[in-house]
């Protein structure tokens, strides 16, 4: 995707959710999930849909001490994290990676439970929805008509979402390690991170390339 | 934490960076990313600067078109997001879990690879800052008094960072998966993503306790 494309794109978007009226809370989240995205990606757009739904649901508001968790690690994360608070960068979110189109988010009242609003798409209910069925299902040239896409996304809203109740323990905070020095980079590292006396990216598979 | 907690410790960090004097680029960043984490972890702070020295030597603004790396699940995911717009939801982030307290910005060009400047914090540095000190090694009680370890930060700034060129492969899209429907909660997965023929929360190991 080019920045020519990606702000084309922006346009068709606005246009379409004036088109629709898209308003009120959700326009909010959906507008500052696309912003932060920085694009109109399909999934965070579902991903707005889904954590106003849960809010709704669980009788909460943004600024509510809220736990997230991400049932995908495309989009709607991004969503969670710019209307909720729970940021993949916190101790609020959760990625557990099932790979369904899906998130939960609950109140942290301090009891480790975090009583959760499940929000996921009903495959039988994207039938009405052929563009957005398309997408959803992975079909080539999903995307090639994103305008298309987009409206379906839009038209549809949280009609092609079901939800639940759920309960996530919190997992505890992560901060039992001690302090290990790699013998290759010098750098610091958590010593249950080390792979033999080495970082991973000094031992095997960095995401760096070598240097020549 | 509790709210009360956050509050006063946002209040105290604002006075910080009126104190030191902390403006133009940079302060911009380090403000984004404690709002957008929504509390002045030691984490999201330094990431803002890990960024802004990386924007610095790559000669890039937060706009042009980049891919970046987090070498840790903590904090400076945040800083990276909503600064250069390399969202973790997004195809322009890869979290190469390291354990590092580093991350790394380069240009997409279009090439498949990004040139990054990866900026890291050097052991060797933190001695002059005793407070910071104590958290990067984990010591217990590092935070037990948060100011001086915010003030230590705001006070070392960069010059606990070092930085070097990177190249990174710009991992592709993973768009080739069919849909599977998973046979007990009937939701849609990614084939790959099934343990036999279910989604992993009805397989092995949920994160969602089981309802009574």
């Amino acid at each position: 995707m080019n920045a020519d494309y990606e702000g084309e794109m922006m346009a068709t978007f606005v246009a379409l959710e004036k088109k629709h009226d898209i308003s009120g809370r959700v326009r909010q989240f959906i507008d500052a999930s696309v912003r932060y995205h920085g694009f109109p990606a399909p999934g965070v757009i579902l991903g707005a849909y889904m954590v106003d739904l849960a809010l709704e649901k669980l009788g909460a508001e943004p600024g509510d001490r809220l736990f997230a968790v991400a049932e995908t690690a495309k989009c709607v994360s991004d969503s969670i994290g710019v209307i909720t608070g729970c940021t993949p960068g916190s101790s609020k979110f959760l990625l557990f990676n099932t790979g369904r189109i899906a998130l939960a988010v609950g109140r942290d009242d301090g009891t480790g439970i975090a009583r959760c609003v499940r929000a996921y798409v009903v495959c039988e209910r994207t039938r009405s929805y052929p563009a957005l069925r398309a997408w959803y299902f992975n079909e080539p040239d999903a995307k090639g008509n994103l305008p298309a896409l987009l409206e379906d996304i839009l038209v549809a809203g949280r009609g092609i979402l079901g939800w639940e109740r759920v309960d996530v323990p919190i997992p505890p905070k992560d901060d039992q390690w001690k302090p290990a020095i790699c013998a290759s980079c010098g750098e610091m590292v958590p010593d249950k991170m080390l792979v033999g006396d080495r970082c991973r990216a000094c031992s095997a598979g960095s995401c760096y390339m070598e240097k020549k």
